[in-house]
């Protein structure tokens, strides 16, 4: 598996992002998830991400579930297991509801079907679109 | 490109999904999109994605702009140009403002980056994920 | 547009490639598709590719159909335009009627959105599928 | 790992879904796979995937080993290992030997690399394949 | 097209971006390439990518070239035409020979290859590169 | 798992395969990676694919570490296990340090928001990068 840097071993730039994501969930820097014990290794770059997510999540004109679940509909079609298992729990977390995640689905398949199709079929795209 | 086949030139079947939709839409059925004119080659794939698609977008839960914006993040990750264009459209027809839009590519471009972290650092998926 | 390079105009190696796939097509060097013309840039990314098409197109147990077929689906999940228009092409040349052609399509969305399914919901493989 | 719902814990509708496949298949509904146990929790979702892998694998044009094949090479392109794994095995239940595996797995490697050498070449589609 | 925001019509933001790139390139701000253009309209994300590109070409222990080659390679396997025309143009100006183009090629190709052989034959990790 | 075929248990074939690897890494023929060991199913695969990575990593124009971290940016951009073990580990064998691996990641990343952001703006390709 890859190599995970417990909060107790990380260096101090490390340290400095993981006491700053524990204090805004009201969490143990201890119990950071996973992801950042593995980019503890490259503080530059875990820097970097940590400020684009607390950007991309800021409070803003979407609500937090909305964010989750665009999150979550990019992970699924990437195919990333650790973000679909960890985005999936914090949209549950955020309020999506069994019947919400039913629907999020079925966008999400529609989606993945209709990319395909106008592939496949080499759809140009509208003038409508196109002005738009 | 493609090969469309206008709606006056289409099958009985085919017709019927065409009206269907632009009854729908309030539109002629002569203004359906592309996507539509292409399918048109292939009735049984046409009606199946006709009514996965309006499954998908019914009433429900979840409001239609979030819909919109779930299809859109699922068309940039797939790089579906036809699908950015026409559904970008429509998520602006239903809502989506500049500064909404700006947002959602903050998230979109934030869980692309997410999910080739968790890929490259071969990040396991924390316990507490799996039990929820 | 890349650039392409004319049969006329090709290294003697970029030639030799082209003669071979030519003479096998019963079609006229100067008539070759892009893709060769493009690739004469670099003789030895060249002939591997020939190479490795001709193994993959030789008479074998699955009839030249079904390998188009094969080809085709790989390249519409790959969404490679190229690909699909030429390999839609071929696959009519050697028989792909409209109705097998709406068939083939049917397995290929139904494939994208299983694909997409079993990664969403995190489905572990059955044994007996380990087994096998 | 996922949320997998035996039979008898499946709500009805999930249920006849799965006794129709179990039917068709003449296994015992306990004995479903894995995808059908996990997408239970959806059944809109569920019927609409059944539906479509029914008329995707009904009889016609195409044999049943060829579009195992299809699936397969669609599954292959997406790196999904649940489809891999089962596919793989209804391939060779439906007759795919090791000597048509191994042309199988030529050809679509030979895609692969074709796909992504029309894009890495930026090659334009031949008038040729336009008009077909 | 995409709507491109010409240089004297951004905000102040926006201009101030492209005023930072075309300082670091020698040029003229008015002739700044189209994905300013078109980020222009979003000018945090905008901020935030330049950062990012910045940093991420930054002198350090690899070389420039290697860098763009690097580059290069992630759009060839996403298939992003402007990248590949982009960066395939800067990696020239950089110092790619087409001698080092054929053999950046062979090697982009061979993975393509190598990741799905992985995938399709399920191969497990080496205890040996887990351990490193 | 996949079915692995220990060195004393392959064909002929395959062994040759095996040995000539084995022989240019100064490994004993047992010791080969599983990959090899996958592969030995399908001895014509197997030898294409032992050639391409032959010609792909000989000396050349581009020193041994470059050609790794290319592999490795585009098994991170594929997502494949297997390879980002594999090469992530030759890479450091040949001399990627943590400081180089960090400055590698950083640019793989920006590539990855590069390609989506020109996807997701339709941006279209600058005159200049067509002519060069």
């Amino acid at each position: 598996m890859s190599r995970l840097i417990e909060y107790k071993d990380m260096s101090s730039r490390a340290k400095a992002v993981v006491e700053g994501i524990a204090k805004a969930r009201g969490i143990d820097p201890a119990n950071i998830n996973n992801v950042w014990k593995a980019l503890a290794r490259h503080p530059a770059v875990m820097e970097q991400f940590a400020a684009e997510m607390k950007t991309a999540f800021a409070p803003g004109k979407l609500d937090p579930l909305t964010k989750e679940m665009i999150y979550l509909a990019v992970s699924i079609t990437n195919q990333c297991e650790y973000c679909i298992a960890s985005h999936g729990a914090m949209a549950k977390a955020k309020g999506m509801t069994e019947e919400m995640h039913e629907e999020f689905m079925a966008v999400v398949l529609a989606a993945q079907k209709g990319n395909k199709i106008t592939m496949a079929y080499r759809v140009p795209v509208d003038k409508a679109f196109e002005e738009s």
